[in-house]
């Protein structure tokens, strides 16, 4: 079941993010300051929804996304990680297929993913062009040296 | 003579913005909420750094420019503006400059600008262009259908 994540599911959130293996320190303390705007600000003037996939009382995976600024109709997925515990039974693909869903019903046309281009990311990669992503654009050097921001955008 | 931008030049800075003539109601109004940002929370805070070009009392162009997070010494050019009256006399190659200096001064490597792909963005496209920014990446209809984001970056 996919919904709004609540105030207690936090922790499952951040946890998730860590697991996964290929954040950095920082990019989960980024995590928790999107979750800390969402929470203290709420879901429209922060542009942060979360949403989780619940199983009884366990958060299995989570999204992240919202309107970009200033680019009419075009939302960025954030965030989307998935417990390692759940890998591989389609929690992914269903909340990717729930966010786009959403932005669909919200008036978007287009969401924008943000990877980066190292190997370690290839999985996540061929995670988004399964799902109908297109590799849009790629700056070299983006991230550090040798380490490429790659954009996958689609159509919703 | 090209200084941090103070108190007073709040005004011309947004006046400035507006007489581009190529920016929209609601992108100058995000100029404004940076400025805001920079003021309530200093520079380094809200990672927006405001330099004005002075001649006498009169404020002739701007540049706002901070880093980005999560990616290592890589700085966004947030806006460069030049006053109407001041145009073709230098002012914005001479922010140009002055903020790539500061960058590199930071520690940064790389400046990321960007900017529309549509053809009244197009001097502005050449002005990078001139000033030694390549053209990185497009994505196609991002701002809206028919009118790209286009990313200039320049290693420092």
């Amino acid at each position: 079941m996919i919904v709004p994540a609540s105030e207690s599911d936090g922790a499952s959130i951040v946890a998730i993010t860590a697991e996964a293996g290929v954040f950095t320190a920082q990019e989960v303390a980024t995590v928790e300051e999107l979750w800390a705007e969402c929470r203290r600000h709420g879901e429209k003037v922060s542009g942060y929804a979360f949403r989780v996939y619940r199983e009884g009382e366990t958060v299995l995976g989570y999204t992240c996304h919202g309107p970009h600024g200033l680019a009419k109709g075009v939302y960025d997925l954030y965030w989307i990680a998935t417990a390692q515990a759940a890998r591989r039974k389609g929690v992914g693909r269903a909340l990717m297929a729930n966010a786009e869903e959403e932005v669909r019903r919200s008036g978007g046309r287009l969401i924008l993913v943000e990877t980066s281009g190292t190997p370690a990311y290839k999985p996540t990669r061929d995670f988004y062009l399964s799902c109908g992503y297109e590799w849009e654009a790629t700056i070299r050097d983006f991230y550090d040296i040798g380490d490429d921001l790659v954009f996958f955008t689609k159509q919703v």
